[in-house]
């Protein structure tokens, strides 16, 4: 409703610019064939970027997921974009995410590793296990982001399945 | 101010009983000579439990972490609580923490591992790299609880410090 009223009440170049705007998602924003982010040309300039390490898949969900790590910064190898999760309640499962395409990608000798970067709940640990699965029988090292206390967490008011994982997952200084 | 009008407001013996609460706790509570949590005997429950795993000591800053792992299950070792965090800042040095009492615990041959389960944020870690540096000459496993997205955590909406720290801390699967 405020976005219609907003139109309604907006000068028309502005309206039409957003029009135009629109209809260039449709024709230019596509699919890159190889990690699957968004982009308008094809491979992505992630993709072609000499300086990240494309030995190195970091795999996510979404592409506001990939948007997250790169503002994080510090990650310097390429992506793919699954488009997705396992979900059998909402009945998505592996062929209806870009698994094919990452498993394609998995040639033995070019990718040495694939860091499984989905998300610490439910439908991103199963789908984690899933990939973790079919990626290690193809000689390639697989890795899962560490889940935990986040970073300027009190103990104290951590939920209680982050303290016990926290605990579980402890690691030698 | 709410308090102080309940008070006045409330039956005399429910004011007793708060105030003989209260002389309780100035008598009864004291801290565990072994483990420095709170206790009413000495040794307390939780250092005198022979079902606990006395070879494995969890740190912790205070009595209420203490509680928070309680709370979480799983972990069947004993504690020891410092008492506090380092904070030169607020000009809270070693000399402040339980320190010695927890080097006096770690004999060779007495003690497998120490985790050190401070909070994530500045002095949490600060606190457990003083500590790691301290016990490992000791010949003890010293680990540190593990760090990244919170249980149930979605990656999208998780600060760029903590998706940092857990693409760093990723680990095999």
């Amino acid at each position: 409703m405020r976005l219609a009223l907003y139109i309604v009440r907006a000068p028309s170049a502005h309206v039409r610019e957003l029009a135009q705007a629109l209809e260039d998602v449709i024709d230019k924003i596509r699919l890159c064939s190889r990690c699957q982010h968004l982009t308008e040309q094809d491979p992505c300039s992630l993709c072609t970027d000499a300086r990240r390490d494309q030995r190195m898949v970091c795999v996510v969900a979404l592409p506001s997921d990939l948007l997250a790590i790169q503002r994080a910064g510090g990650y310097r190898g390429s992506y793919h974009v699954l488009h997705g999760l396992l979900s059998p309640l909402e009945g998505i499962g592996p062929e209806d995410l870009r698994v094919d395409e990452l498993l394609k990608r998995i040639q033995p000798g070019e990718v040495d590793e694939v860091i499984l970067a989905t998300s610490a709940n439910v439908e991103g640990e199963a789908t984690a296990m899933y990939l973790a699965r079919l990626l290690k029988p193809l000689g390639v090292k697989v890795t899962r982001i560490a889940s935990g206390l986040p970073v300027g967490g009190e103990l104290e008011y951590a939920d209680q399945a982050t303290i016990s994982r926290a605990l579980d997952h402890r690691a030698e200084i």
